[in-house]
């Protein structure tokens, strides 16, 4: 991404609330983690993990936690702060200036005539808007979006290109929609009789809260009769896939290719780590947490913690998988039990 | 999505096969899950786990199986039937109609002379169709779909947007494919000469036979030098992946992001829940069942149900798993069977 | 796919360095599996498990290896060579030529007038190509896709359609980006306050090596403020996930649906199963394997083969499930040796 201009270190250090270590004066135009820093970076240093590869950092300062900030080697002028990277929230729209949109009508886009457009929305080429289409002030489709009929999008939202939002669903303000994301797929529900599979038509409704993020290449189905539902805040990471009637709590956090089946509803403030799945008719609590890869085939009460599969509290799985490593162990000693009890028969 | 004009229970049940309970006059105008009825609503309660939401059902009346008619709260008119969810099948088409769409080709496709397109075919904006493509009659490929030379579509086939059809590859007749799945992509196969992968030409076949609907973002590889095949009637989720050479039996259902690496062929019915992984070459024998994120491994025989990693039968599995959190108890036990025996070995 | 003309077995043993066992002079006009070989076909047989599938081969010839050459039933003219699918590499060319695309700039591609495009490009009708684009020599770019502002592509490149290169993505030369595949987008990093996620903006780098090939419908994320980087030579499979930071060595093979996530490194040459999955911040060695479905949470060694969640050592972890099939007999006999001990307790 290009930079606009540099900042000194002193600079930087006000902005975001720290102190410089050293020479205040030095100036950088970028920011890089510390083992792939250039000669003009700041280096980020915010996980002692990568401490080891503060020896061979070429950046000209580091951006650097209290609690790390005596660490030895690298770059000797620092700028520390509490929190790295809610310093970046900061820093990094001083040197990356939010890219400008010229509103308007590419015209190269397909628009029907019943669509409502506001003058401030930017419509790429070749994108399709249909029949009674909504869009909010500001909004961005990108180039190749079809937006079928009677959608509607808030204002603010961004849709990166080649994203499909199906017909009549809708979607907040200040959304944000990767490119490739599919909003309001028909939902997967069949009847079978006979050994073949009738679909119920699915006309239920796909509902994006304000202030969602949603990745690249998700499947956000729309409900069969009910609504499909992503809480306000709630922030999608690539790949996932939502099923019909699914409710996300709002402020929820869902890492790439997770999974989540027809039907579960999720409390507030949920995380699922990648590719973990969740069978439908469930209910998640509040603040419940899904690990990586965990495969949860129960309701799981707020707050709890699982992982493995079926899930459970994930210290015991964790636990529980260690201990089996030891089994041929236990198996060992059981057989020596078994001979010496029964040499004791045997004798007495 | 819009539905046109409302129904009474009356009328529903008499469509339905079924019959009513309280005033058949009631009107509803949509349906609707129990805990997200509007008043407007008919609300579907098709299993007992959500009997716990009908206290607070605002829906005018109920759907419902025989086996809950009788329970109590929520709404005190009911159409009674055997199966809702079959129910469906028949009363949503009534209130949503289907969507007509004009045929004709876009202004904004791009068609090759030599593709050929039936009048009654309905081609989207900015679709565009190679050489030598061959559509049925009233195919509709939606805005922004892609398909490469020499594929065929047959009729009644739905294409939804952004989708791409490889060169080459076939789909039959009333096949649905959602927006964003990619089918006949090249498979996954090179040869490694002193750790470099060199590409095998992947030149076989995609055939995507009657009936299939895949959902959105799949990936349906080409055959390497045979074919891929799902069978007739066979339905996939979003995020489904098919490796090259794979034959999918006929009638099958694989859910949402499924993957089948390449050469596995399965039987007629078989099931595959949400994330499970079949690696290639494997035989899974009809009307097989694969639990959700099942690995597997290994033939499976026809009508077994396998789960875990590696899968295995499913009750087995699970059961083994439930042990498995006994085992710090078991290690206790032998711990003390130790200490007794080598008590009582020292004081004889 | 169209084949041209046809090739004698003695032809096909010449250029594949093999030899003709039986009739030289049998023409064939395409290859296929044993399984699926029609009376045209040269059937493929480069594994012993499809030696079942011999017997009801209609094919008119064998492409065999020398080890199972003189394997029973089938056609019993055939070409032996050492390796089948690496013959493949020089044979299939023979009668599949490649496509030629015509070069230039389709009237339906919308093209920036800062961008830099050479006359032997070939763009394809509805491609996007925004500001400061660069594009190679011979690079071709499907119909559909959309290449943002400042990316580059580099000469020979192949971009399938419908892709999404976001802004200021570096794409190598002879690299192949299959059918709605992402580049560039923005990776998954919040800073959460009081429980609201705030967006640390991805301003970091993506870059694709030479050689690469990435199938479809993928997700390569951009760094946050680093760069995201696929090695030389590497290989991805469909729907493979790529988090922000991440580094891939070079030619590495990454099967479908595997995700790996932000700012985990990995060495040269290492092969990732199907559905695999990395957490974030690890190191993975040279060489090392991931077993299909693995859950790796911690870095892994050079050489190192691992399998299971949390992922471990493969034959370790396999042996360990095997006899976790076991625990119930071991608790049987706990059970008794707890039962016997406690008897000669009491009769003492």
């Amino acid at each position: 991404m290009r930079t606009s201009g540099c900042l000194t270190l002193r600079q930087a250090a006000d902005a975001a609330g720290g102190r410089v270590l050293g020479d205040g004066d030095v100036v950088f135009r970028r920011f890089a983690p510390v083992h792939d820093a250039g000669p003009n970076a700041l280096a980020l240093l915010a996980d002692r993990r990568y401490a080891r590869d503060l020896r061979d950092c070429r950046g000209c300062a580091l951006l650097v936690s209290e609690e790390l900030c005596d660490l030895e080697g690298g770059p000797a002028d620092r700028v520390v702060v509490q929190d790295p990277h809610a310093a970046l929230l900061v820093l990094v729209p001083l040197l990356y200036p939010e890219q400008e949109v010229d509103p308007g009508l590419h015209p190269a886009a397909t628009v029907h005539d019943s669509a409502s457009i506001p003058g401030s929305a930017a419509i790429g080429p070749n994108a399709v808007i249909a029949a009674r289409v909504v869009l909010g002030e500001g909004v961005r489709v990108g180039a190749n979006c079809v937006i079928e009929r009677d959608a509607s999008i808030g204002s603010g939202t961004v849709l990166f290109p080649n994203v499909t939002v199906y017909a009549g669903a809708v979607v907040g303000e200040r959304v944000v929609v990767h490119a490739g994301t599919r909003i309001g797929v028909d939902g997967f529900g069949y009847v079978t009789e006979a050994g073949k599979h009738r679909k119920v038509p699915q006309v239920g409704g796909c509902v994006i809260e304000d202030d969602v993020e949603i990745g690249a290449n998700c499947t956000i189905d729309r409900g069969s009769i009910g609504r499909t539902v992503i809480g306000t805040g709630s922030k999608l990471d690539n790949l996932v896939h939502i099923g019909h009637n699914v409710q996300i709590g709002a402020r929820s956090i869902l890492v790439a290719q997770v999974g989540v089946a027809g039907s579960t509803r999720t409390g507030e403030g949920v995380a699922m780590g990648g590719q973990a799945g969740l069978v439908g008719h469930l209910r998640i609590g509040a603040g419940a947490r899904i690990g990586a890869q965990a495969g949860v085939i129960g309701d799981v009460a707020p707050g709890e913690t699982v992982s493995g599969y079926p899930a459970r509290d994930h210290r015991s799985y964790l636990k529980a998988m260690a201990l089996l490593m030891r089994f041929p162990e236990v198996m060992r000693r059981v057989d020596r039990l078994e001979r010496r009890v029964a040499e004791r028969g045997d004798t007495r």
